[in-house]
């Protein structure tokens, strides 16, 4: 990635911090309002929170591994030797994306049937696309980058079909209020999927600076805010709406008939 | 083990913490979602949970001690001269197995006369199989290792007799929907203890070199998934699926007659 300035070195440190910090109260927030809402929705809150708690972790060791790699002695940056490892991305995608869509299921109000088929086809498939692009990661020929990235999109292009054309009867089967807040959940979700291609796709077209490098990072946090906390921040309210008691509508009970006799 | 390529090396460093995080938001998983079945299920279901956090503890470890014991410099793979200390798993194994053994037995509804003997048997038979195979691990001869190997597969052999044979009037005496979930469970588990021996073999018979090492790791990482993980979910199914309130069917109670007098 060349040499990084300074300044460059701190935005990443500060951004993986930050990134840190945030996602980790995320998911307390998401363990303690799990409480908050219908016990049927409780295990989708609950798998937001773990959503959360795999990304800090996963910036915890992206921090220390980066912390470990470059060092700023006596006001001039440089490589310590030790190797940057951002594998650490590719274990929360593994663990996240399909914690992530089980959880979007979770707080529908799907059949068990229905249910257990989409998050197996789902999570399936999030699985996929993370594993087939891991060897691109760690391919060191533009070939193979280009090999793994095509691979790898296939299951993504099937995932994004199946999320907006095959969840739309199970979506649009919701209440009106809670159908609204799960399309901005897709969107949020889908939408911070697409810095990762792009990213791959930066890194094949040779675009390796310092400065490209710390857009990418920058692009990564803020898909992650995005597709954890603020899509999780969506997903809580559409539960916590469903599990508002119905204002009952009572039907006038007939008109008393006194009847003369 | 040879020397590791960096792909190798930064493999295996990512399996470990892979699976670090997957155990530890699993354990999570199972704390919180464990007042959601009924309270004679609920010790069963936090059995599972520090099933998972021993098992995220062990990764903790075999992280720290991979990358003690290797290090990148400069682009290039090589041992620090530390030792990587894969005692880890023996740990992680003498408590899990019997943890695991005992919170499957729980989750079922055995009487607690039936519960107490199982599960003493099933545990000293868990204990006894791990406490033997630790020998063959640390032993510097193939004789010693195989001597060790045979020794363990004796309680291991007896073990999955108790699994497949003695324990099937128990599960046959659950209902129905939850008579499947306990198979799938018992062969997850057993499952999974195929690539503790198969490994042990792999270095009786002299494979050791890096990839053979990787691919073991991966073994191993696929196992605790299953057995931990997976089969913990399955699991808690099973204590969710009793808990659920029974579909009462109502008969009708008799046609009201009207006698004509």
């Amino acid at each position: 990635m060349g040499e990084l300035s300074i300044n460059q070195y701190t935005i990443v440190a500060d951004l993986f911090s930050l990134m840190l910090a945030a996602t980790g109260v995320a998911a307390v927030f998401f363990f303690l309002q799990r409480g908050e809402v219908l016990q049927r929705y409780r295990m989708g809150i609950t798998l937001l929170g773990l959503t959360c708690m795999v990304s800090s972790y996963s910036y915890y060791r992206l921090y220390t591994s980066w912390t470990d790699a470059f060092h700023v002695v006596n006001g001039a940056s440089g490589s310590s030797g030790a190797m940057f490892n951002e594998g650490g991305r590719f274990v929360d995608w593994l663990l996240t994306v399909p914690l992530l869509l089980v959880a979007f299921l979770s707080t529908m109000d799907l059949g068990s049937r229905q249910m257990r088929l989409r998050s197996t086809v789902l999570a399936v498939l999030a699985a996929e696309m993370i594993l087939l692009g891991y060897p691109g990661q760690l391919a060191t020929t533009v070939e193979a980058r280009v090999l793994w990235w095509i691979v790898a999109m296939l299951p993504a292009l099937i995932l994004v079909y199946q999320l907006f054309v095959g969840l739309n009867p199970a979506i649009k089967a919701e209440p009106l209020a809670a159908r609204k807040l799960f399309r901005v959940a897709r969107l949020l979700i889908v939408s911070s999927w697409t810095i990762y291609p792009a990213a791959a796709l930066l890194s094949i077209f040779g675009f390796a600076g310092p400065t490209t490098f710390t857009a990418i990072q920058v692009g990564y946090a803020a898909a992650d805010a995005l597709a954890k906390v603020a899509c999780g921040v969506v997903l809580l309210r559409a539960a916590a709406q469903k599990s508002e008691p119905v204002e009952e509508i009572v039907p006038l009970a007939g008109t008393l008939r006194v009847g003369m006799s």
